[in-house]
């Protein structure tokens, strides 16, 4: 038969969070009777706002007439809706030709591997997001799977870790084609500042990398002179591509909506456009994020909207300190949780998967082994503060009384 | 800079619906009092009926209550929705974890190169919908675009012309390992018998082949003799991935839903599983279909919703009907246009974008010029029978009147 994509061997055992869901799953049949609380998934579970509800309704009955039927729309997505993220979110920083609508940051991270193609090298954060590696090896940028190291040779790994106040250490770090970089982290939740993306944009710049800046946490950074975006940095038109999403902040993930800023500034060694690829790529393999999605979208950043992605950003920022004090009174040392909903808590003397078992079994509360997104990862567990109050409250409660053997 | 992926330079001009939009816009501004009525894309026109509205309705509510609300779901899509994908569409010869639930076969299309690597090989029908041949140069599968002959070499194109009935003669092709087929056809709209189709997967398991057979036209085929779906062909399970949409059938072109059945029995040839690869694929670039469109999905797939599909396609095929007698009244040998919306009409003495041009310059309307879907395309122009019928109506009356020089 035709060959495999040799690539897909070079992959280490499944994605991470069916991984989680199997051990959970696997947990419930021998103790039928547990009441888990789930921290692990980043997975909101507050309902949508009525406003924006009333967004994706009212086009749900247009598409049900005549005269506001609309078939295929403009694959980078509806004007108004990049013109309004423009405004939103970049103040009028860029312009909506360089946003392009999709159904998410995750989406678009694996797709944007088309643009560089399989001779890219690509820095990460370590630790990061699995979807930056994943696609990567995918896409054949990568060497083999590393056993000793737990890395995949040809991959450069910026180590995140509280020595470093997760900020890569860039003099040690190599040029690459291409540095993956998500901010507000996920899984560390730390934040970076101004100076911190400045070195970060001087470096790509001196490099000549581009960088890819995942923002999907960015409406959670809770100290306004904290940078959101990218952008916000002098100069980052010509290195960056933000991708960014509706799934955190409005409730979206099921949804379906994000977006990415490509700008026109941002060209290749040989002076073509990086806006033009991807607009090529966009319309060839994508074709356009769902309509019901965008028109919800729109509503959400109408005024009315955008205090509900408030609200929702309070109300898992109030999780997020629930956990932290939680862990913190057992005498953890907890990381992130201030501009991220997600912590990031060291378990002395474990492996992230020893604390990941023990935590399940002791206290009925599912978290994420940090090793699940790099080495640098081992010894942590993420916690998403995604959860509905009451079950925080009372996971926050079992784990005050948590003593880990 | 970051070097540019060096396929990307390989592709011709701009993806074929967009240069026909900028024709139309150009046209348009030089005429402004003129009434174009579109036939040129494949885009649906009539709006979703009811009961499908109330299933997309229904959860956009429950996602406003605490109660029905919902965040990520299976990356393989709602359980329910596969089963029933498997029951009405694939009367049992599948089973549910063989569905994987997209936003469309063209965004599979292109995700399926993942499979193979930049070192496949691919075959296609001549002509065919572009993503196949374009994502396939995107991933580096093909060599350099051969001006000569209009090719990508590297690519073996299987013509399908009037002499050969639109069905390829195998004999003449060269093995390779994957095989694009789309069937109806987009864009001649002819429909393989049982015969051929037994033909081709008997090809394909002779050269060790996959077929990627593209059904997403299957709804429109009006006579219940002709097969709808690959796995009618016994064996088939083994050398076939099938992707499908709900795009055309249901008017969810803009909601954005389609699926791809992976069977379990179809392996590489060292093996290994093609289903869990694609599983991996689907989790780790791709995060689920909006499920708001789902649950469309899962009311037009109940008793109510598949007699308004069938509505739905009478409309449009009756449409069809009309162009093809305007165009026969004409004396203008039609194609297709019987078990598919499309029709492929020869334009004796013109090229493809001579005959667009003349058509939308004497009558207004717009058609897709035949060679934008490959070289033997050249001389015809395929007009879609989407429209709306009034517009339909009047289209057939200009075309009666139509002389072209």
């Amino acid at each position: 038969m035709a060959k495999r994509n040799p690539n897909m061997a070079k992959l280490q055992s499944g994605y991470l969070f069916p991984e989680i869901n199997r051990r959970k799953t696997e947990f419930l049949a021998k103790n039928p009777k547990a009441r888990i609380i789930s921290l692990g998934i980043g997975d909101t579970t507050q309902p949508i706002a009525p406003c924006i509800i009333q967004g994706l309704a009212e086009e749900v009955a247009r598409l049900g007439t005549r005269k506001g039927y609309t078939g295929y729309g403009d694959e980078q997505g509806l004007k108004e809706l990049r013109e309004r993220i423009a405004e939103k979110f970049y103040d009028g920083m860029i312009d909506e030709d360089e946003v392009f609508i999709s159904d998410g940051a995750k989406p678009d991270a694996g797709r944007l591997q088309v643009l560089f193609g399989s001779k890219a090298t690509i820095a990460v954060q370590d630790p990061s997001y699995p979807v930056y590696v994943d696609s990567s090896v995918m896409f054949g940028q990568t060497l083999d799977y590393n056993k000793k190291t737990a890395y995949f040779d040809g991959i450069e790994y910026m180590r995140c870790s509280p020595e470093n106040n997760f900020f890569p250490d860039l003099k040690k770090t190599k040029k690459t084609d291409i540095i993956f970089f998500c901010n507000p982290n996920n899984p560390t939740g730390s934040a970076a500042t101004h100076d911190q993306l400045k070195e970060l944009v001087a470096f790509a710049k001196k490099n000549r990398s581009i960088i890819v800046y995942d923002s999907a946490y960015s409406s959670f950074i809770s100290d306004d002179n904290l940078p959101r975006s990218i952008y916000e940095i002098e100069g980052a038109k010509e290195a960056a591509i933000e991708v960014s999403s509706f799934s955190k902040s409005v409730g979206f993930t099921g949804v379906r909506l994000g977006w990415a800023v490509v700008p026109k500034d941002l060209k290749y060694d040989d002076g073509n456009s990086v806006n033009k690829d991807w607009s090529r790529i966009m319309s060839t393999i994508f074709n356009g994020a769902s309509n019901i999605a965008q028109h919800g979208g729109l509503a959400a950043l109408e005024e009315k909207g955008m205090q509900e992605i408030k609200n929702n950003v309070s109300y898992y920022m109030k999780n997020a300190k629930m956990i932290r004090n939680a862990f913190e009174k057992s005498r953890y040392r907890v990381y992130g949780g201030v501009h991220a909903p997600y912590l990031w808590v060291k378990i002395p003397g474990k492996t992230s998967w020893q604390a990941f078992e023990e935590i399940l079994d002791k206290v009925h509360i599912v978290t994420t082994p940090g090793v699940g997104f790099g080495p640098s990862g081992e010894g942590f567990i993420r916690l998403s503060a995604f959860g509905q109050r009451e079950d925080v409250e009372e996971a926050a409660k079992r784990i005050e009384g948590m003593a880990l053997k």
